[in-house]
């Protein structure tokens, strides 16, 4: 329903046996991707998911190694005959970066829309989803990002019934469609119960812990952060260099309520990420050091309840 | 003496078993790149040789897949701890090119330099060696280069002696360095016989078959070709895309009197180049279709004769 992978795992440069991280998740028809260092398109197709689909690609800053990749994909989008708009989202100043990087991409089939983020805290609606950018604190304006997919409430026939709503305007409405017949309106809420649980992915790297951050991570069903150092005694280099480290991550998880943890964005100097697992695990259990690839398809509670 | 390695061998995109078309040389201290595309920076590091001691980065053209890893290459070698400036060079407009390209990257510890080709040949002389760029005919302005390193005729004793050349010049004479004593100046070839056969190394990729390239590649010791195509019928198209086909590089390479053949940048439509073997060694016996990574060392030819 959800499909949710983890491109990459690396932070600062790409490694022979570690892409940069990126996120890609499949929707409803669409594909988002948060962030495209080098060699995300072909990360991506390591994975075998298409870039064909993709409808919006968020950064979360302008730092190279979350946007170096971006030229690549633009022309391996265009080389895949899409011709639909392209919808880029990011800090302020996207327009100018990305219309720099262009240079080397400069004719493409398809039309590039920015929008640009000029709040600390910012919400996108899309067909069926919502994309919330959220600023968090790095060594240059940074945002993490949530995603969010509402589940409307179960189908009430009593109360259908009850409100004397035409049988044949029950499905649609159920759909979420609004009917006007004659003087009446007939609204979606008017057949359904409350609203279910959604999904919700929040992804944050590059950043010191922030209570935006705490505050998007909260009930997330999958938390994606970054651990960028995994050493107790790099704790200082972190604080300086305005990363996170594992613990760090792992704290943050503890008091989200999330279901699970994936970190990533590890330095290149982290050669096994792993071992640092069990200490990662002594604070929140459900911790997972991911590697590239890592993918899950995340699907709505079961509603037999 | 001179190391030469053929990073990837892709062209257009990177292919998770194929990195883009690449050539480093290694000679005398000196690192040379010719192109960096998405992930050439991976490439390098896959096998294994150093990006510190790059002096010279030589770009074909601006078509993405040539130059799309500059970035990260350029922050990679500021992570190396490299203080000295790095020349570039490539076709009218790099300066602007590159300056666009750096909007991720525009804090290095290096100072960077540019030469523009503005010539259809031109000839830069470096320290024991020279790089000669020569216009080729593709869909942009774009350059093939060679590497050549000189050798020195054999010291001559005879003659050293017959012009009466004190003993204790004739070492640093020999090492090419020209002595004033009083009013008397004496110059290397006052104690060396005639020049030997020094090495040459010609790379050309994205272009039709020209007479430049034909002339650059004239008793060039490793003559490293683009082989877009292989397939008979896709001739036509190479033709339209002004490129080469494998048997086009082949007949090049036959009439250059070249000592072996490399063939390189193929199409990412083409999985299996080595299903033109046959047809490329029926041209030219000396060809090889490389892979990622193929590398060789150069000598100098055996002087005992």
């Amino acid at each position: 329903m959800l499909d949710v992978c983890l491109l990459g795992t690396g932070g600062m440069m790409p490694l022979p046996y570690r892409w940069l991280t990126s996120l890609m998740m499949r929707y409803n028809g669409h594909s988002i991707l948060i962030d495209c260092g080098e060699g995300t398109q072909i990360a991506m197709r390591e994975k075998g998911w298409s870039p064909n689909p993709i409808d919006i690609i968020c950064f979360t800053h302008f730092h190279a190694d979350h946007i170096s990749g971006l030229p690549g994909m633009l022309l391996n989008l265009g080389n895949s005959d899409r011709t639909e708009p392209l919808l880029l989202i990011g800090p302020k100043g996207l327009e100018r970066v990305v219309g720099n990087l262009r240079v080397i991409a400069p004719e493409l089939p398809f039309e590039i829309r920015f929008t640009e983020i000029t709040e600390n805290e910012q919400t996108f609606e899309f067909d069926g989803f919502r994309l919330k950018a959220f600023k968090v604190n790095h060594s240059m304006v940074c945002y993490g990002y949530t995603m969010e997919i509402d589940r409307a409430g179960r189908f009430d026939k009593e109360k259908a019934e009850s409100l004397s709503i035409p049988i044949k305007m029950w499905s649609r409405l159920q759909k979420g469609e609004t009917i006007t017949d004659g003087d009446i309106t007939y609204t979606p809420d008017m057949v359904l119960g409350d609203a279910r649980k959604g999904l919700k992915v929040t992804y944050c790297t590059d950043t010191r812990p922030t209570d935006s951050l705490r505050e998007a991570a909260k009930d997330t069903d999958l938390l994606i952060l970054e651990g960028m150092y995994g050493d107790p005694e790099e704790a200082e280099k972190a604080r300086q260099k305005k990363h996170m480290t594992m613990q760090e991550a792992a704290q943050i998880a503890k008091e989200s309520g999330t279901k699970q943890l994936w970190l990533t964005h590890y330095s290149p100097a982290m050669n096994w990420p792993d071992n640092y697992k069990d200490a990662v695990k002594a604070i929140f259990k459900d911790a997972h050091i991911s590697k590239d690839g890592r993918s899950i398809e995340l699907n709505f509670e079961d509603d037999a309840t």
